[in-house]
């Protein structure tokens, strides 16, 4: 079905596809764990190619997981059988190409394989960008932004991906899905919002189309300094609450604030110490939203740093997991977690996991540091994005799943949701109950019988 | 369950929830006809009395039609029985309180019974405002606002219902759910998105939470011409690409206008002649776009009315339906339809409609009036929506269904959604499986059989 060299049995191929990007997968690769590789990668180079292997997988009853960039950081890409005897790992890699762009109505079709600076070459042909840029940007790919709602650092200013999503095509065992035929509907349900999520446990998300935006030929950035969280806090609200935002908003809390600064030696404004930093950065059209941004962010408390220190941010902003691997070399351990909630829980949500998270890596006598920020923010509530870094105990991945645990649990006693851009994967199943109740997983599993009756799609992921 | 005065089987409570307020629906029960009537009414006041009557009605066999303004225009509020012996309609006007208002978070939580006016005055006692003024506001429910994905008058500024809620409490013959924590989240599908547009099949929607706004302190208004609707319509493309939109932004095509201007006696602009007329209403914030609006406005080839033709569409906004009323009593025949698709179809789906109204209707022996205008639009699309008069044939709905047929078919054939916001209901279920597919179809299936394995919710709504 995919040709000879579409199917790939070597040791090195089934260990690139043998988990994510958390640091527990890092850690566990470093350890020269491999137990959990594929049995094979399987490499289709079609839709059509897809849905045969899919066809072919529920009838053999043999495990699929699909595979973009690998960057999952819930556990989403690993490679569990489930009750099946073998398991493969369905690359959508040579699923690259930019199949349609129709300017007049600012949308483009893209295959799911495409990597993040794949897609922005491809559209920036045609004078386009994505204007989607997470953390995971460089390896990422089309189809896991959309499986797993990701949301991009410039999400003020051009949305999540979720809600650039104006057409999905779908493959299951049990047949194909195209769904959208407009910029909104009345149609019934709106089913693209079941299989954007979906985590490849309910088929295989192998084109999008997605609204696109002209690029920007302009770009301004300004850092601000805010005497606390809170105050910064409220500041992103009246931003969001009036509509008036830049494409990027940011804020670092106290603690982050003092290691960015610390770590940005070349800042110009050397005296700023303390407060917390907050970086905005306009882009194309959003500069004309630039005088009264900073206008409300003058009268709720900030203080204007210049462009420095935003075009520091803007210079590191996909160093994170690379500085990550560089702090496991000596020891430490990082990792990240976040969640969403309103904005009048936001500070006691704050509190809970920052409490959670230093409590419990106190007890296991490595107290850690906890950054925390904002950078995503909507009129009704925010994002909040944790950074851990602690000392590596006797089992890190241990240690690191029982701090994990607490905040999950702080997390769901507040009422936010467990994860904003990271997806459920295996990391997050057993809040889901929680989340969406006992009769919402019955009916996650009702989709997925109708859709994958045999079970073969991604087993062990997303629903409990 | 509902104590003595819950339940009521009198003929004219009976009558008043027999159906919707379509033109069929007024013709049908202008010649009397009234065998659709339900068997009784039940008002529960109470979401622990839904779920009790729903559980009730699915042990014993009856169905439930939901019923909250009555104001659809699909069939949605038909008392079908389906395959059971009795049928219920379970009328939501008991539940009308607000349950909270979050001033913080910008959000307020109410019942599904409310009206729009009532909903609208206890919003405003807080400073708030919903924003939601579709032409059904006067009467349409909160809980039909859900159930439909309704969208106001004011979308360009407010958004759509859909996009407001924040939060959904369902009940469902097999337990109840309560989906949405946060502005935005990765955990998995979500949810609320299969309620939103459920239409009665998949729960009762009891409770919403949903984004509110800041009652405007002030309102400007200001009509402009365009020399025709493809000019207009560009205009407003470039509008909503940029993000400079109005609170209101509505455009009608050069026979809408005519119809306009011809029955606004008292417009100052009184040489104004053809051309297509545009709308535009900035409410608070919005008022700061206005310059950007009306450059962009006048680029695009329009030129401004002054606020005399606003401010007169403004003052009849909700008459619409009075009108068709009166235009029944001469003999006339004026209904509605409504669709949506990218910008890069508009023209074509437009005229596609159109020929198919008109040729429908001229085989009838009633060549019609079609007028279209946009009043939703989106930056990768908009809505169409088609106000058809002409005289009264011998069996007027079947002239009208004949009609809606061939629109229906040609709206499919386009491309285009079946419904932007008067959602499924009876009349476009012929068209839905066209437009999710056949699997789509089965994932609807699925869901009901979950929450409703009995089949009692709406039967033959929604889901063909």
């Amino acid at each position: 079905m995919v040709g000879d060299d579409g199917v790939r049995t070597d040791d090195d191929t089934r260990l690139l596809h043998s988990g994510g990007k958390s640091t527990p997968d890092l850690l566990r690769r470093r350890a020269g764990e491999a137990e959990s590789a594929p049995d094979a990668v399987v490499l289709p180079g079609s839709h059509e190619q897809v849905c045969a292997v899919l066809a072919q997988c529920a009838e053999h009853r043999v495990a699929v997981v699909p595979f973009g960039g690998g960057t999952s950081v819930v556990g989403g890409v690993e490679p569990e059988r489930g009750g099946f005897s073998s398991v493969i790992a369905l690359d959508l890699r040579l699923l690259d190409g930019l199949l349609e762009v129709d300017a007049e109505s600012q949308t483009a079709t893209l295959q799911a394989g495409l990597r993040g600076p794949e897609a922005e070459a491809l559209l920036s042909e045609h004078g386009f960008t994505l204007g989607h840029f997470p953390q995971s940007f460089e390896h990422a790919s089309i189809g896991g932004f959309a499986a797993t709602r990701s949301s991009g650092q410039a999400s003020a200013g051009y949305g999540r991906f979720d809600g650039k999503v104006v057409r999905l095509r779908v493959a299951t065992p049990n047949g194909e899905l195209d769904l959208g035929r407009a910029p909104a509907s009345a149609a019934g349900p709106d089913l693209r919002q079941l299989f954007l999520g979906s985590e490849g446990a309910l088929g295989i998300i192998t084109e999008v189309t997605v609204r696109v935006h002209p690029t920007p030929q302009e770009v301004e950035s300004e850092a601000w300094s805010f005497p606390d969280f809170a105050t910064g806090a409220k500041a992103l609200r009246l931003l969001a609450q009036e509509g008036a935002l830049p494409t990027v908003a940011r804020l670092s809390d106290e603690a982050e604030t003092m290691i960015n600064l610390a770590t940005a030696h070349d800042v110009g404004s050397g005296e700023q110490t303390g407060g917390c930093l907050m970086i905005t950065r306009y882009e194309g059209p959003r500069i004309a939203a630039r005088p009264r941004v900073a206008e409300l962010l003058a009268e709720a408390g900030g203080s204007s740093l210049g462009a420095g220190p935003a075009e520091k941010w803007d210079h590191g902003r996909y160093h994170g997991p690379y500085l990550r691997d560089a702090l496991l070399d000596v020891n430490a351990v990082v990792e990240t977690l976040e969640t969403a909630c309103t904005w009048s829980r936001l500070a006691e949500t704050c509190d809970a996991v920052r409490a959670a998270l230093t409590e419990s890596l106190q007890a296991q006598g490595t107290p850690p540091l906890v950054m925390c920020h904002i950078s995503h923010v909507y009129p009704t509530g925010a994002s909040l994005y944790f950074t851990v870094a602690c000392g590596r105990g006797e089992d890190p991945v241990a240690q690191w799943m029982r701090a994990k645990r607490a905040a999950g649990d702080a997390i769901s006693r507040s009422g936010a949701t467990i994860t904003h851009h990271h997806a459920v994967g295996v990391d997050h199943r057993a809040w889901l109950t929680d989340e969406i109740g006992e009769l919402g997983v019955q009916v996650l599993r009702a989709v997925k019988s109708t859709v994958d009756p045999s079970g073969v799609l991604n087993p062990g992921k997303l629903i409990p």
